[in-house]
């Protein structure tokens, strides 16, 4: 199997027996908050028993936070086993993603079989989402991709437009998934999510994730939010009934009656990506100015990874990005000292 | 979502606000092995990093432990979703089930489309595989599952026709699953096995799982094992590529080193087995004579579980399995104490 994506420590650990300073998954730098350590480690007791099919604890928990009816949700081993679940049980004919964009979806697409078209954002624009965009929703097309904000570019969608997108797929009877996997990044989140769009479309899904926000990514964890409870019925049918580890839910439970740990991360986030986006323009780099827990960067060295990694300092080389392509890279942000690491690391290979 | 299967500890727990004693659910009595604990729990402290999507650590000790090559070996996130995973990635149009069996077969299968035949096993020869069924293996069929031993009867088909099944499936290029979820628990697991044959049959994938000798049904872990490196390519291309959480892996391996879990709870099993073989048949039930770790056993009482539930305890009722119907039930093999206490409580409410 290749490996398409940052955040290979295994592979790291194998070839200098310690652990990365990790850069290229973008992940809280806060570590799981202690609640959901100790929700786990109590629900190791009760692991020899299957996982509640129903997520009952879990859904109740999420279905409140969000306010929407418990048969629009469906958890997943994270938010990539969802996507595979929609791009099987919905098998699109044709999908349009923009480009770049997070490159699992064109995987989980081609394997249920959809043609996939590429929607080009531009580089001059800084990858902005342009309003060409709503104009490429035709009747015909079955599905439509957005990430919100892009990864790896960190850009969001001007509201108003992304309204007029939602608008034109349901004019058009377009599926529209959007993946707010990294929503919660945002400076203000409730001004970007279309969680109150649901109620009327249909047609939208909306993917969210605990991996990212609160450092779970090795717990797997995400759930769909679909505009009908018909969608939602199909999700859970085209996966096995116990897709949800015992500590994955009692790790979600714990996980949404955080409140310390979310003011701190916005903070950290805050701080972070003024650091790296001002370190990393002052060391010559064109930076994407985005708006999530990672930024995309430009370098005229084309082999910054393979010189940070002797340095203990995983970077995400995007290469393989449709769209990008040698020169393109993305860093996690994370706290201020790992993040001058970084820079220091970084000022040292490009001086070489 | 229906609730197709036993192991509904949440919704006794729901309702009792307590656990159930679970007896329709198929794990070890012994719980999770200290060992496996202890490197779940050190995993945890890294679980804010994704899961190597390689599962480099845990394929390498499979592929030791099973004499196989690395690239035959597809991890999961339990052996469901490895079969929903055969079922979306090779959609056979065709398959042929026995007769009571596992019903996440038909399940998976039907989500991606293929028509389900049943080939039924006859109550009066103790649901043993008929050598009709042999016979019933034809060109045109896509796939044929077969559970060894099955689930819910325990009972194994006789290594010489087995072996003609495979033989005649590779004849007649039917690709041929089975599913040795439960082998360990046999008396005899290697004289079962196909592994062996794996070599010589391109079109042959066996089942595993560690969730239920390990007791880690909660946490999900099973894989296939394939008779070619590119049905194993397949396999892995259709979910995502994070399936296995890092706990999961972490537990795998640990699991693989126990040693004496494994004699002490081979023990347990067959002292268990003859004590509720012996105890159910002084009962009154039909017993059917099975070699894993549960009974399958019938009674003329229609309402057992729910005669039961309020002594806090679960049976697994199997009426809604093809082939069975009312009166028929599964109970898991588990400790001497808890074996007496389901037979105390059986023995109270069938004099009611």
């Amino acid at each position: 199997m290749p490996l398409n994506h940052g955040g290979d420590w295994a592979g790291f650990a194998a070839e200098y027996g310690c652990l990365p300073l990790d850069f290229s998954s973008n992940v809280s730098p806060l570590g799981l908050p202690e609640g959901v350590k100790r929700a786990v480690a109590a629900a190791l007791e009760r692991a020899d028993r299957y996982p509640d099919p129903l997520c009952r604890g879990l859904i109740r928990a999420l279905a409140d936070r969000h306010g929407l009816p418990e048969d629009r949700i469906v958890c997943g081993n994270g938010a990539a086993d969802l996507l595979y679940r929609i791009a099987l049980a919905l098998r699109p004919r044709t999908a349009l993603l923009p480009a770049p964009t997070f490159s699992e979806y064109a995987l989980a697409l081609e394997a249920a079989g959809t043609t996939v078209k590429r929607f080009p954002l531009a580089r001059e624009d800084g990858f902005r989402t342009p309003p060409s965009l709503a104009e490429a929703i035709q009747p015909g097309l079955d599905l439509l991709v957005l990430c919100e904000p892009n990864n790896p570019t960190g850009r969001t969608t001007d509201p108003a437009l992304l309204e007029k997108i939602i608008r034109r797929c349901r004019e058009n009877g377009v599926r529209l998934l959007i993946d707010e996997c990294f929503i919660p990044f945002l400076e203000d989140p409730a001004a970007h999510s279309s969680i109150n769009r649901l109620a009327a479309n249909e047609n939208l899904i909306l993917l969210r994730a605990f991996t990212k926000w609160y450092a779970m990514a090795g717990l797997r964890l995400g759930y769909a939010l679909c505009g009908s409870s018909e969608t939602a019925r199909r999700l859970r049918e085209f996966g096995p009934p116990w897709a949800v580890s015992l500590p994955a839910q009692e790790a979600g439970v714990a996980a949404l009656r955080e409140k310390e740990y979310d003011a701190a991360l916005r903070g950290l986030i805050r701080e972070g990506r003024r650091q790296l986006l001002s370190g990393l323009t002052e060391l010559g780099m064109e930076v994407i100015p985005g708006e999530a827990n990672f930024l995309l960067f430009f370098s005229r060295d084309a082999s910054l990874c393979e010189k940070l990694r002797p340095k203990g300092i995983l970077l995400r080389d995007c290469r393989n990005f449709a769209g990008l392509g040698v020169g393109w890279y993305r860093t996690a942000i994370r706290t201020e000292e790992e993040n001058n690491a970084l820079l220091a690391a970084l000022s040292e290979v490009i001086h070489d």
